[in-house]
């Protein structure tokens, strides 16, 4: 069981900044993400894109502020629980809050702060008689290590950037990588698909446009998928395959937290925003994209001084008998729980002569 | 006159990105501060100072944070009436604010945004018999312009950056240079305390320590400071001069903005936190460090939120008619009123054969 000050759940923009508020109150965060990697959206859906919101950046590429962000909370030393979702969230006989992961892991601490965005992002998965059979047995919607690849057969769908870049990296590892799309056209960044286009050519990736995976074989583990050409005067193509990755993007769904308790309002959490961002249930705040209030901005700035605020309350939950007195990190430095500290340089006392 | 869509009073970190708010929203902003620059305490306090809690910086100095976030509002143009303190806000008959500004000029905008962080920043004077007849008549506490002390003869006082750093600047520039401190010891940067050393060895700052100016004199215009060593067997000395600038530093003080009307709780304006930010005035908010509310942080980065809400408000102010949907950046880019666009690039739709 992983036991902590403060539970995030979700490790987008919002959620990681709430490491760095904590951080400077000396209390210690855990975040658990459903995605494989730390930054939500940012890093998972447009890590190239620039944004042109987030104050005294006037451009900065999703993935860099995620950089940024994760190199802000580092002395901070924060925990993760990755590409595993939060699914329960109960209260122990102690008052602490124990939230459970689709994997089984444990995690109980007496704050939980729901950063969530939009919701867990789920995998859309494609229309195919007993899929959910094959699942973990070699299918499956995302790629978390891609070692486990190496030297097998692999069957890729899909015709966005996330089919590319997975293309051209297993290329490098599988036995032989195929690539399965619906259409001619696939659409990414012009550098991902010129060199898709290059392996193609040398052979290194299998194309096989304007057809569709329509069928799984094989007992117990997958051995084969069945193909079918958009063009049905042709014959549907048999692979071999050890696995077969559909990856036709990702939908955001608020999904278990939904029947945590928790009020709910046009797919949000609703909370009080005159104060802490505290939802119904006490101890547990939503800050970021999930919440909504009267005058809520679903902006990424708006999170981080969400993260600020609610810390506070947050604060006097697990520490009632301190009072904590706000400090500027220009006059007190930040400290970190590894033991690094930086400062402002003191004022130099001399005389002139 | 100067007529503007969004009249912001205070240009500090908070103020400026307002500017960006409102230009994401095609409106025009203003802004007027009391100090010759804008940056407010950011850049006249501790412009080489790091800052650690502006999100997804781990480190900026003060002074850098202030290029960024004027780099990133340049697009959207915005005037300034800077060395200028907003003196009086009124409402004419057709329900525009009318400010005017300590030297008389007059603005008018149908919404006012007070970002006035602690105050304006007022000069601490030295205790001087007639002090006040002689400002504007070669005593002065601030240097807008350092041009205009190019070959005249000057003294400085004060022992801290300011003093320290001006003496530095005008040392080329006028004919003669004094610096008086009542103390031996400076208290500034290493590398401003070596160059004045340095030049005070060069003979280009005439250095006067351990005394103080103790009177002016001079007909209608200041001719002469007398200064006395703190030692009172030492006889008072006469220094010719042009000009006497006391930099003994700022004191921030609420000031005129006191006496405008608004709900004034703990030195602070009150805004109502539960929607938009705005005070008792309806049109008139107030954001950043200058506001209270429960739960209150004087973070900047909740000044930075708290621009985006009440730009929202303000919006809906000016256009009544119009039904304003939030768009995000990255997907719509950035529009100045300077032509420029910032957008992302498209993605790209190709075939892979």
């Amino acid at each position: 069981m992983i036991q902590t000050d403060i539970l995030i759940i979700g490790a987008g923009p919002t959620g990681l900044f709430t490491v760095f508020e904590a951080g400077l109150l000396k209390l210690k965060c855990h975040l658990i993400d459903a995605l494989p990697q730390p930054g939500g959206q940012c890093s998972e859906i447009y890590p190239k894109k620039p944004i042109y919101d987030i104050p005294a950046y006037p451009e900065i590429l999703a993935g860099d502020l995620i950089d940024k962000l994760m190199e802000q909370i580092r002395p901070f030393c924060p925990g993760f629980t990755l590409g595993e979702r939060a699914e329960t969230l109960e209260k122990d006989s102690e008052g602490q809050f124990l939230v459970r992961s689709s994997s089984g892991t444990l995690h109980r601490a007496p704050v939980v702060v729901i950063a969530g965005g939009l919701g867990s992002f789920e995998p859309r998965k494609p229309d195919l008689a007993d899929l959910e059979l094959y699942e973990g047995r070699g299918v499956s919607y995302m790629i978390k290590d891609p070692e486990i690849y190496r030297d097998k057969k692999v069957v890729l769908a899909g015709g966005g950037d996330s089919a590319l870049d997975w293309a051209i990296h297993l290329s490098e590892l599988a036995s032989e990588l195929s690539l399965v799309h619906r259409r001619r056209e696939f659409r990414g960044a012009l550098d991902s698909v010129e060199k898709a286009r290059e392996l193609a050519r040398a052979g290194k990736i299998k194309m096989y446009t304007e057809a569709q995976v329509t069928g799984l074989i094989g007992e117990r583990e997958l051995r084969a998928v069945q193909l079918t050409p958009n063009d049905s005067t042709q014959e549907p193509i048999y692979l071999e395959t050890d696995a077969f990755i559909p990856l036709f993007g990702l939908s955001p769904k608020l999904g278990p937290m939904g029947n945590w308790g928790l009020e709910i309002e046009k797919n949000a959490i609703r909370v009080n925003n005159a104060y802490d961002y505290q939802t119904n249930i006490p101890g547990v705040y939503a800050i970021g994209d999930v919440n909504t209030y009267p005058g809520k901005l679903k902006l990424i700035l708006s999170g981080f001084h969400e993260a600020a605020v609610m810390m506070q309350s947050a604060y006097a939950r697990i520490h009632p008998d301190k009072r904590y007195l706000m400090k500027y990190t220009t006059v007190g430095g930040v400290s970190g729980f590894d033991g690094t500290k930086k400062e402002a340089k003191k004022e130099v006392v001399q005389t002139l002569d």
